[in-house]
């Protein structure tokens, strides 16, 4: 994964649920923050992306959980891209805590109008992409 | 409690904790569903009162929490309004299960116009509140 | 789909995000609750199951979003069964609004003991899955 | 407020709603994630306090919403003791963002063991609160 990013985050509270593990919807949630703070690192806002007219809605998500996490566990988010064209991105990333592998993400997104018509990536991110 | 509605909700298993009884946090989204469902028994529709330039965001929210609630539980909100204004109304709500009442919740919204300025509450729900 | 059960939901207004659509970690939650329905339907409390002490924690989980939902409609679960062994089941769930495809879902929940060690599905589960 | 602990968080993406502001229910989580940082602060590790069979479930949660906050804004929140007794504690925080006071939560607890029989704080924490 080339342009990687590493984000970190501590499971809340509200996060656990009662086998004692953090639920697997709030993978989604970091999953999303951590794209953000992807963007961020390359430069790109996503705030400003939106208020100039495209928006990046999630075509399609995919987790693999593989070890859980715990209410208070300090997790770390490597994120990269793995997949682009001219109009959608593919995430992957890497959920770690204590040296391990927990889960692995895979989102897909895709750039529309505000009128949710499909439109181009804008240009600063597709020179990114290479 | 006037004109009260009740909705029925059951707690969701992503709702839990670890603690195993539902988050508090839950119990803000049910009260918002409960007035929306009281406002839609009124034969007002919040989404159409959004789409009319109309919004109604809370601006005072308080619950007091009297006995846990579990996942999987049966839940009963009984919705009434007890303070209305010009431009403001405060929803209270009994939430039972059981035959018990296990919390009490106490929200206010204010009606604003998209750009956040203060208007007046639609015409209908005055007459509603009486 | 074999033994497919109907849930039906309305989307939360809390489920809505800036883009005016339910975000796309909402999805995820219905799927828990369509599955644990499914289990209802069939015959088994999940609550009880847990109780019992086989935890059934989800290890994968995709979705594939096809059109946006809006807070206040009306949204239909499909769910079935399409693969199961020993000690994992995996669902499938359409997901409908207005007659219309709008999500996929799929994920595989896999049956391990209180310390999280595998074990074999329920023999009522296993029955039912035929 | 003595003993004041200042976090700070960012809103998520999925924590805005279709009004385009943080959902306030959003600000019922970052008060508990404060209270942990609180603890945390004073040398107390809620995760900890919980694994001694102490739980210190919220009994009562009040939030003013001043001024709406958006998605991406970073948000300070400064927390402190405002009462305690033996067995119960009261949080408040002030919840800023761009210099301005945007809402203000106060939040109590209560020491409770594992069978949800109300008990004494934590003698560590009781030194703390003087």
């Amino acid at each position: 994964m080339a342009r990687s990013h590493r984000h970190t985050i501590r499971v809340r509270y509200g996060e656990s649920d009662q086998m004692g593990f953090a639920h697997h919807g709030a993978y989604v949630t970091w999953l999303e923050e951590a794209r953000i703070e992807w963007l961020r690192a390359a430069g790109t806002s996503y705030r400003e992306l939106e208020a100039s007219g495209v928006l990046m809605p999630v075509i399609e998500c995919q987790v693999r959980y593989r070890k859980p996490l715990r209410f208070d566990d300090v997790v770390e988010l490597e994120t990269g891209i793995v997949e682009s064209g001219p109009s959608r991105v593919t995430f992957a990333t890497a959920i770690r805590s204590g040296g391990e592998l927990r889960a692995e993400g895979r989102v897909t997104v895709a750039a529309v109008t505000r009128e949710g018509r499909p439109t181009r990536l804008p240009a600063g991110l597709v020179e990114l992409l290479g």
